[in-house]
């Protein structure tokens, strides 16, 4: 039996938590979040502060990034520490020798279930023995876990950002020009739906379609000239300009 | 029986002739397209040539943007036509006076069935009558139809091409981001899924995550660090300022 101490009760934390209370052979004893009072539930110990912590195997820490270090720095030297985030280091974690991450590369939302097997988690450890830990743990979590360095998990999750944050972004400002006319977003959806599956099925290069794409300058000139907003020009303009481009270049 | 001859026969008149095959009170009895040889299979008769032509009730127009005006010249004047495009004014038929549109807003693959019942479809007519007409068709079609002028139609068709064409262009851009770490592309494939399924649920605004969206000036930083493309820099800096400032406008 791993016991496990989850430090953090966000969004992702308390994913985590649904995901491993199912899992034989791994037991989350205690929570700590400073919105938790003193109290058990289903057997799990809830605590508002880590120095109330008793030791247990696996210290998994699902904090914001800013405050991973300074969380690190008040648990015990030698116990084994592992952070949840894409964009920081292994390193992150200073004091303790025994460093771990488990990346989860998802977007979580509060009240959203997730299928934690569907999601793909990257791992990475100060040594071998525990990466074996945390890939024992992780492969009953996730059908799809992949050993990979700090430096690649920082790329990784930046190509997230591209397509959760940015894409979402472009998901709102079409959501305004919509409205400029009375009509609701949700005509959108099936477009948006089938943009996201068509990826799923065949290369992004292969699935650009559009009058940048086809370099249709007529099309384009009639767009810019409705945008009233020059944020929305801007990103016209660019976003045109680098599709255009990018046939060119070699992919 | 309303007879259709149904002119263009790319991927958005493959899927057009797939939906109207099975209505009844609409028969497709011709189609035309450059690429057809003159031969009739399963009740339909296939033409190289506008002017092969005879006469229908009504005249469905499913060629490129830049050629509709061409092919409406070649018509009979008296005839009833109407285009599927999103980006064209009614008025680009400009001979006949009966004039219509009938504007799938969808983006159409060759291998990919379609349900044309989800697909938002947008219509126009010169004439009350022939807009009855339209929408008649228009509802055996699809669930949902609404009468939209020019204007709208484009300005839709403009935010088809944001979380179209520029979503597809941030999956491009994060595929490279990735291949540079010799990471696959599918690994972005749940969240893909997932930020687009949310905006199904709810407003994109709520939607919103990530370093931009929470001002975290340091990972964004360290996120144009890693990015060795200018043009990927650029998008970046763009994206993330126009996030950045969308909060502080009114919304």
């Amino acid at each position: 039996m791993v016991t496990i101490a989850l430090i953090g009760y966000g969004n992702l934390g308390q994913h985590l938590h649904a995901a491993l209370e199912v899992l034989v052979d791994y037991k989350v004893t205690q929570i700590c979040s400073p919105s938790q009072a003193l109290e058990t539930r289903n057997g799990v110990i809830y605590r508002a502060s880590t120095n109330q912590l008793t030791p247990v195997d696996l210290y998994l820490i699902a904090v914001k990034d800013d405050v991973i270090e300074s969380v690190s720095l008040q648990l015990p030297p030698d116990a084994f520490l592992v952070h949840t985030s894409g964009a920081q280091p292994l390193s992150i974690i200073a004091k303790q020798s025994r460093r771990g991450v488990l990346y989860p590369l998802q977007s979580f939302s509060r009240d959203t279930p997730v299928d934690f097997k569907q999601i793909p988690l990257f791992i990475e450890a100060s040594n071998q023995q525990d990466l074996d830990v945390l890939m024992n743990l992780a492969k009953k979590l996730s059908d799809r876990v992949m050993p990979l360095d700090s430096k690649g998990r920082f790329q990784l999750q930046l190509g997230g950002v591209l397509v959760n944050n940015f894409v979402n972004h472009l998901y709102c400002q079409a959501a305004d020009l919509l409205a400029q006319h009375q009509l609701p977003f949700d005509l959108l959806h099936p477009l948006i739906m089938e943009t996201a599956q068509k990826v799923l099925r065949i290369d992004p290069k292969q699935a650009q379609t559009g009058p940048a794409k086809r370099k249709d300058l007529n099309t384009i000139e009639a767009h810019l000239a409705v945008l009233t907003d020059e944020n929305q020009q801007e990103i016209y303009k660019l976003l045109s300009r680098s599709i255009g481009a990018y046939d060119d270049k070699k992919h």
